[in-house]
């Protein structure tokens, strides 16, 4: 079994974020890794494992980073795949992150996802592999349609909020 | 000749800016169409358009907006097709737009780009077609490649620049 | 008893904030209803409760999200009656959802309060009643009236506040 | 012929904004006044302005103010009527007026619409007065469905851009 | 002993802040009072105590407010006396109440200190009264020479701070 | 004649908006003088004005500042006069000059004024002069009433503004 | 031993934070000394401070400040030496610290780094020394060579964690 | 002559912006160099660049970047020289720029002046050169006196200005 996406980080600091993504494609079954690399720490380590990843058969990268968040874009120079940025929350509120990941150069994107919205990075990743993969579209099918169940249950719940006037 | 890429507007004051994708696709010889929709005058339209994507042959769908921008996520709540949002920049510095198109509940990402980004949201949607397109795939290497040659006519003319201490 | 205002959320991890909206409206013996929708969840049931609304005879309609919150300004789309958003706090300080809410293009108002102000979205659909029903009428002036007995109250337990050269 | 919604400014300057509001109204047939006023150059004459309000009939008060913009909220205090504020940008990008609008203290809203949202502040108007007067609401009917024009002309002018990949 | 100095503001929740700036005018001996008041709840009071204001011999007034603060410029339209507006941190971090209470129009200003600053407003108004008053200025110069000593404190525990290479 | 004000600024290019300072004080018939200072560029001669500000009979100094706006503080921290600060817009909106200027730490305050607001900065120290000027409290009152007058003058205008449903 | 570098806070409040700063100087065997100082209570120590710094042997200077963080723009009007400035988190989220520190007027440059970041600032001093010391020059390049083993122990980490579909 | 400064920029259209930083190099006699490269376009050139900058002569690199300004962090990430960032103003305010330079990793640091902020990062880069150059310590110095010069002129020009009450 060969990973078709990688997960990458930073710091394991932000693993209990990351986690989300990793649950996600393991709920979808697409073989995926998880790497630690930083565009600060290790910066020849991310140029060649963005100019491997193509190789090495990784179809989608997924990267998370905080503060002056250079890591997606970084890669997302040194590879054609596409890369999913996901801003991690810090000392300020995230949207330090969130520029430093979206407001990319012409020519080089990073599909951008929310603060910490590692689960959403998932589902993307899967949304585009299913473009090409009928058994993984299949079961991204399904979980959209799981999706409204939350709703369902949340009606249940407000059906026993008690008031005078409510009917 | 069937299009596989959906480019949809609110407005076609939002032309003049998403050109830059349709450019992009058309020099990447996507086949592509253009829409206008809206999630605010033309609700109907957009859950129709969107749950009718993927059955129409559609792959990606690039969706512009400004302000309270809901069109991207009530089109990604629609499909399971990825959905590329590119924010607006109006009255106000884009942020707005940003925010709305970003900020998804979990389940229904949005890949967001810079403000105004539209070229790309157009890189990015090649690149996800690319993943199950050999020629695509080809043509976006070709591009990435020249993206280089910008900084070598750029050295060119600082070379030009003349200072009696510089070497 | 029909109800004449539906509160709507996307979620119970909202009622906390919410339950102030049916707090008030019980008090002020307004009928109404609570209810889960999601813009990204349940888009057609969204549309399919603002279309029908007025029909039920809804009169006003309060609707809660966060993040990137599109659900008043959907519900606005596909109905005449007025639409209150209570834009709520998360991750990010609620600016992202007051944004997402209140910045609506021309032709389709969201009535936007502050961040969290559940209890100020029940008083304002109490005023917009108030127009037609001279009873919600009276108590809505008893109850402004009531309002400066906070201050009264305050004015009290400042007068208890001792310093030597407070007088 | 009475009005029944008043336009307050604080000054002629936010006449260019303020005049979609008037045209708005007018087109929906609603009789209508405007004044200028300042919560801060003519305090007493706001607070006698929002208490006689009710009693010469107004039914739905619409305040634009800029900066440190007290007008709407301090009508609100004044009176039971629904107070629309819309927010004038200014120096600053007009948060500082939207801000100053919004966040009013629990038991006074203002139904606040988007920066220089004049016309939303006039369609919100026409939604209050809908509730209680048929001939209004069938105009405002009439309006919405109109809506979705300006999307069906923005789509014949996206049919004639020309790309070669365009489908 | 009559109050020169007034202390407003709009709920006892404010008195943790606003008890330094009683404090700092204890300490410097000058007569004040505190008293509750709200733009939104109480406007008759606000404007009726910012009338008689000079008339009961007050020379300065402190308010304090949070959110939409209108109360400082209201009271500041009321009155010629010099007004000291604090910005009290809420929901969002304070500068939805800078903003509202330091962007005045044109011709009434009202002196805006920091976010939570009321040690600070104290100050500001003992140092307007030192102008005209010789005794208080003395104690405002004792009190300005004292500033300097927490940083003697300072350095002398940064003294006892060792590492092997701090001289 | 002395002065008793002082204008300072960093730049002649902050005269187009200081003069609004001058010619509130001119009105007045306040003695005033204006000089150029820099916090950053005459560090001393700052320290040396704001030392000697007192004993030459000045009583109230404003300082306009933009960008990383050190002067009022500076000033503030070598008397003990009321300093009032006005914000300059630059490259950015101003809030870099606001939060410079009005975060002053415990024991120092700037009385902090809106962005560009030079006119509401020569009022704010009328307003502080007149605490012990009889002379100068009449002028500042008979300002003070004249402010309504441009509310009489736009309601004027607004008079002649025609709609058919314009009561 | 002769410190070459400074350390200067505002508050022993700092220390915590600045004790980063003070641990890396110590580990590269840079003399240090840390002092308390404040642009706005000890204005003439700082001036004197920053005047005598090169002629005492410093050679860079740290300082840290929060809110209106006037202090290391202060010390860098009055010294030739380059000057760091550290944002310090305060009440608000430092953003008002940062924009007060790296906003300098032309000519007076201060080397701003991120919020809190004071192992930073004791960093980007050392390689300012290493430019003409080869011995701190050397343990600099054995610090930077040791930031990637953080990665190796994060991806050691990572590859404990145990999915079904994680390769 | 070998230059011991590089300014590098990701575009031309950062020239008149850059050209400040170059300016003051050549005043202060200062071989430079000028060179195109971008951390998105150029990934490689830049790490090379970075890698071989100390062997080549260079002691200080300045690099200028706008939106996700990735150029400084990651060359900083590839040497030891200092490296100072400048953030230059795009689409949005420069706080994008800004904050993806400043806010990097706990190792590397960026030396970040201003938005736009060229001249600074220009003195900047000599003030570290004159730590071990006394020529171009004392230009330096000349220099940091002449800035007095701007502020004689302003007053000269104040001196002009005529009001009746200015002194």
């Amino acid at each position: 079994m060969k990973p078709i996406v990688s997960i990458i980080m930073g710091s394991t600091s932000d693993l209990p974020v990351m986690e989300k993504a990793a649950k996600q494609l393991n709920d979808m079954q697409v073989p995926f890794e998880m790497n630690a690399l930083s565009a600060h720490r290790t910066p020849s380590e991310v140029e060649q494992f963005a100019r491997e990843a193509e190789g090495r058969g990784l179809k989608v990268i997924i990267a998370a980073a905080g503060m002056a968040a250079a890591l997606p874009g970084v890669i997302a120079a040194n590879t054609t795949l596409p890369v999913i940025g996901v801003p991690i929350k810090g000392l300020l509120d995230g949207l330090d992150a969130m520029l430093s990941i979206i407001q990319m150069p012409p020519g080089i994107p990073v599909a951008t996802v929310g603060v910490n919205a590692a689960q959403n990075a998932g589902i993307l990743a899967v949304e585009m592999l299913a473009l090409s993969d009928a058994a993984i579209r299949e079961r991204l099918a399904t979980f959209k349609k799981g999706l409204s169940e939350k709703i369902v249950k949340a009606n249940a719940e407000l059906a026993e909020v008690k008031y005078e006037y409510k009917v």
